[in-house]
């Protein structure tokens, strides 16, 4: 029998959990709700549970689970302790010999889930094939995850990859951050700070455009104007893809990678935005970082499970 | 006997060659010119040559010799390979085979040497006692080294590390830099844009200052000044120390250091600058990033030979 493992996305709503062979090929996948009631005590023990079952259910034995992979919503440092994660109710412990515990021993690695995203877009997603690898996640925050030699770059405080608070917008144009500080690239480059801006211009300006017959719009209504050539739209579409090219081309002379992935529900937008953006890297970028391949997620909302499955086996 | 190796730092001018016992101690160093005629193909022989004269005088026989590091002024990828050293007029080929060869087999490993120097800082200089650290050198120009869990990152064009050109200044405000782009921190950063930026803001303003009576000035003497209160000169400082924070960072939300290095003849300045680029800092980081040490380099020019050295036996 194939060897097997597991890569879990453990998410603030619910728990994915796929089951993957020694080649990479995901045969199985289900999820399960996130508990977070008493602490998220219960967490661990019903993705025990649910491994288990699958084991049962697939008629695996107990030798053929190489290991489980993790990735958790919050900050994770090298060796597995989870240091605060307000999502799930946890305090600070080791979630990787807690989970390999409570699983009679089998080998568990964890990672920050947007890191771990990162590398599973690196191992099977839009960066296969490259080992140095920036991923940036356009969604309703902007996330990120640094991949270096194949492997995650965690930081000192599992804080590493957190490219939506690289500082990208200076004077009187910064927003405030959900985090607190001004000018965050998360407050242009996500899905709410798109939208914002579009409102912003269209007080700004009494320039004719389809987003103001709109009562509400959203960030995708933004990108369709755009692509149909709404001057309002496509100036905030610019913009975006101007910020977003800047801070890419300041990460790309920090760690030079081959690959920069662009993913995340904005990213839906696809080569349209993918090609400004690399317009604005090029513009930006110091010369020896500018040959860096730009290129779209594939992975979508498995990436997570993906990455989790890399840290077992890739 | 004991083990040795030695920790070279090769410039554009001149060569420093240091031997180092296996216990990081630098006992002995020498300096040789860096000829650069003949497209720079007497370099590896007169280092070579200074070697063996080296092992001689000392009567260290070659078993006790570990290896040799080099640090070299150009993008080097991880195998070894210059890619184009104009500085030495040297083209491609993989430095590490050839010096070794040249020397007998010896093991060889090479770096840039910037990156090199922010080895040398984390092994026995400010950035002691850490694995995570950035480097930032405020010289000439600006430049830098990223070190991930003790070890130097490359970049996929060895091109890791060029802090001086992230996208630092932004509107009218930003000036070409020597690479060509507009708004590198290097433009802000460096000894040159220090004075510059003085020299735009004596113009700009009636404001009164020491500088204004001097015909001419070095960055020291903007610092100097700016210590003793001068407005203007404060205001020169400030700005630089806002758009290293700033940059610092950005860097930060990237890889997450432990420890950001500053050096540099500009970092001569001391702690009245490192204190103030910590401030703009602390303002403008991701809470999780945030407590970063600072500290100032403490090698100097001996950076490049202690790191070349920390390539072998640290």
């Amino acid at each position: 029998m194939d060897k097997v493992c597991f890569g879990i996305d453990l998410g603030g709503t619910t728990v994915k959990i796929g089951l993957f062979t020694e080649e990479a090929k995901l045969i199985d996948s289900l999820e399960i709700p996130t508990r977070k009631e008493d602490e998220g005590s219960h967490i661990l023990s019903d993705i025990c549970e649910a491994i288990e079952a699958k084991l049962v259910e697939k008629k695996i034995t107990r030798d053929n689970l190489v290991g489980v992979g993790i990735g958790i919503p919050g900050p994770i440092t090298k060796d597995g302790t989870v240091l605060n994660c307000v999502n799930l109710g946890w305090g600070m412990f080791n979630v990787e010999e807690k989970l390999s515990q409570m699983l009679g021993g089998v080998k568990v690695k964890a990672g920050n889930d947007a890191n771990v995203a990162a590398l599973g877009e690196t191992w099977q997603g839009g960066g296969r094939g490259f080992e140095d690898l920036i991923l940036v996640t356009l969604g309703t925050g902007v996330g990120g995850g640094v991949i270096i030699g194949g492997e995650i770059v965690t930081g000192s405080n599992g804080a590493a990859g957190e490219i939506g608070h690289i500082p990208a917008v200076f004077g009187d144009d910064a927003e405030t951050c959900g985090c607190g500080k001004k000018g965050c690239l998360e407050t242009v480059g996500s899905a709410t700070g798109i939208v914002r801006e579009a409102k912003k211009l269209l007080d700004k300006t009494s320039e004719d455009s389809k987003l103001r017959t709109m009562s509400e719009f959203t960030c995708k209504d933004v990108f369709d104007a755009a692509k149909e050539n709404d001057k309002l739209a496509l100036e905030v579409v610019d913009k975006l893809a101007y910020y977003l090219g800047n801070a890419i081309a300041g990460i790309a002379a920090v760690t030079n990678p081959q690959v920069i992935v662009i993913g995340g529900g904005v990213s839906k937008a696809g080569k349209f935005l993918l090609d400004k953006i690399e317009e604005n890297f090029i513009a930006n970028a110091f010369h020896a970082t500018k040959n860096a391949k730009f290129a779209l997620a594939t992975l979508g909302n498995d990436a997570g499970m993906y990455g989790a499955a890399a840290l077992i086996i890739a």
